[in-house]
């Protein structure tokens, strides 16, 4: 008994995850492969989580919105989380060619439980007996992430990039204190390096950062998945696949000696904007339309509201962003809730742009100097929301690159 | 309790298989759906059963073998059950989105247990629990065919065209007495129309004869699948799910009128003989030969056996056949198994022709007539072997046509 606590002490057990380009080409898979077996060989015990191949998701969410763009529910989620199947299973053939001994693991197999919110699930608990057993027989777990099991046993997902998210709850599952998360960038950047040219790598970025730039449209990290590190106080070292260098550490911002005013400029480019006019005042008609738009799980961004143009009408204008991949599932529902005095107005092509960093709590004329850059360039603002570390607002696509960059300077973030 | 025992009576339960091809692209997949809709609104409750788009497993076997072409085990499986998880899914979201109320169910979730011999595993049993319940609920269920789940929870897959033995197996458990199996030729044939132009579709065929086919080589049924219905006296409906009339019938030959002494002419064009000499005389060296096979499951097909032209010496050669896709496992046994004096030669490109009959037990002479063919045309007889009711030849690919047409008139069977 004593010898089994000694054994279990010793394992030196590091969650790795592989995003989609990690193992989207067989030649990546193998190099995932030799990787894990030399991490091994250095005195690691694996435990390995993996996205489906690149592309492979997309491919499926086409096939099923090819049949009925407004189905959600058990056989959505079953579709998606064969990608990640596969994946888990041509990393194993890969382990065990190299000698290594593996095993393919789903989440039922793992008991990976979530509720019932398919395409959106939570992870309620993860049993840990079976990968606890497999790393003392030094065996290497491959766990299918994105995916859990409902109680009465129906497959769900997380929701895109859910990975991260398996991989941080099996990391607190098994009381680690840290995580790696490779994908294809080497670190995370002061903004997308696609966008503003003068972007730069981050040595360290906070939980509360992190969760900002999850939710305002980074796809570096699940949001889910950073909230979770917070909570138990796991590291997440998000680093490339491709190459050896450490990469960006996601962590508490007592362990970090000094804080920028504002650390990173993150946007989504693909934002709705949806503006109703008239609907009824006060707060019974909104509490009704989000409750309706809630149980599709469309996550509606950000509200503004405001008195009709007409003084004395019971009525109020109300505009409001969602992603663009809700928007078919929108429109139905606003179809039937709405009468029909209410005109409907969809603005497509917009983007969000955000800043963040946790210094902003003790800097105060960081949203002077945010909108001076929209004046300065006559940008129009059509939706703006702001929290304790965060600013965003809501502007043409078009006009993205623009603002992105000037921000960048404006925030003495360029390289 | 009256009244549910009087309501599971009424439901009149239809095990329908969809093979590859009904659902091998979503407009296929949306024509399943409306016929099955068809169906339960005549007073079906259908049960379906599905195999992988068509294509797809072998996309899967690829990437399997790209990474290692030796594997075999739990991550192979798994892999290759994703096919049917996938096609399962788009029939769900197919069925629903015509109104229908539809469950997708793989083998973990109806309780498909199977022995742990992977790719080639048996059905031990099917809890029928929940698919039942579904159907007093008029709830579709929409089941994983060539998929199933060892006693701790790995998935294992049925081997190719397992499917079908899902489809039987489980009407056997819910105590049907037929079942439809949809594939994209409208009837059993005579021969492969492909290979035989004269070739005709047969009414009836029984299941003696059928599963002599399907060990030859006809991918019409899987053999397993006739073996449970000939236990089971389960009548299979073998049918097009692209026109609407009636296929062929595989039953016991206690309901048929008449048999002719040869029903088909059956090819498999994808063996490979073997040839070993010299190799140690006596059962020895073939029982241990035989059994590594075996346990990679590699299937031996016609054996024969002779001995050496030296007749001081203790040896004798031997020819054996087996499925092309054996190949690279079979050779790297050899390796590991015989001794540098033994000369092993491949022999490629042949095929198998086989004429099968339940007549046959109580004609004479059809093996005279048989081989006369061969004679006649100076073709090659490389291997022998014959049944009760079948006689099969290995002969070189290159004159199977001629060969399977000369057969298929000698034995009265062109249209």
């Amino acid at each position: 008994m004593l010898e089994e606590m000694a054994m279990q002490v010793d394992k030196n057990i590091v969650v790795k995850k592989f995003g989609g380009t990690s193992v989207g080409a067989l030649e990546r898979i193998e190099n995932v492969a030799t990787r894990v077996i030399r991490d091994q060989s250095r005195g690691e015990s694996p435990v390995i989580v993996v996205s489906a191949m690149s592309g492979e998701t997309n491919r499926l969410v086409r096939l099923a919105n090819d049949l009925d763009p407004y189905y959600r529910g058990a056989a959505y989620d079953m579709l998606l989380a064969s990608g990640e199947q596969v994946a888990v299973a041509l990393l194993t053939i890969a382990l065990e060619k190299r000698g290594a001994k593996a095993a393919p693991l789903l989440a039922h197999q793992v008991g990976i439980q979530t509720d019932a919110l398919f395409s959106k699930a939570r992870i309620r608990s993860i049993d840990t007996t079976k990968i606890s057993s497999l790393v003392e027989q030094n065996i290497i777990p491959v766990v299918a992430g994105f995916q859990g099991v409902t109680e009465d046993d129906q497959i769900t997902t997380l929701g895109r990039g859910g990975s991260d998210t398996t991989a941080v709850a099996l990391t607190a599952a098994l009381k680690g204190s840290a995580c790696e998360i490779y994908t294809d960038v080497p670190a995370v950047y002061s903004a997308d390096p696609r966008l503003v040219a003068k972007a730069r790598e981050l040595k360290t970025v906070t939980f509360e950062e992190m969760m900002e730039m999850a939710s305002v449209g980074s796809k570096v990290l699940h949001f889910r998945a950073v909230e979770i590190a917070a909570k138990y106080n796991i590291k997440i070292h998000s680093r490339s696949s491709f190459e050896d260098r450490d990469g960006t550490w996601v962590m508490a911002e007592e362990n970090m000696l000094e804080n920028p005013v504002v650390s990173s400029v993150t946007h989504d480019p693909s934002t709705v904007v949806i503006q109703l006019n008239p609907v009824p005042a006060g707060a019974a008609f909104l509490a009704n339309l989000f409750a309706r738009l809630a149980e599709k799980n469309i996550v509606v961004d950000i509200i503004t509201q405001s008195a009709s143009d007409s003084p004395s009408a019971h009525t109020q204008r109300l505009h409001f962003s969602i992603p663009e991949e809700d928007l078919p599932q929108t429109q139905k529902l606003l179809q039937e809730i709405l009468k029909n005095e209410t005109e409907v107005k969809v603005m497509r092509d917009m983007a969000k742009i955000s800043v963040i960093g946790v210094g902003m709590k003790n800097h105060p004329g960081v949203a002077a100097r945010f909108f001076k850059i929209f004046k300065e360039r006559n940008v129009d603002v059509h939706l703006v929301t702001t929290s304790d570390i965060k600013i965003s607002a809501v502007v043409a696509k078009s006009q993205l690159k623009e603002v992105a960059e000037a921000l960048h300077t404006e925030f003495d973030l360029d390289v």
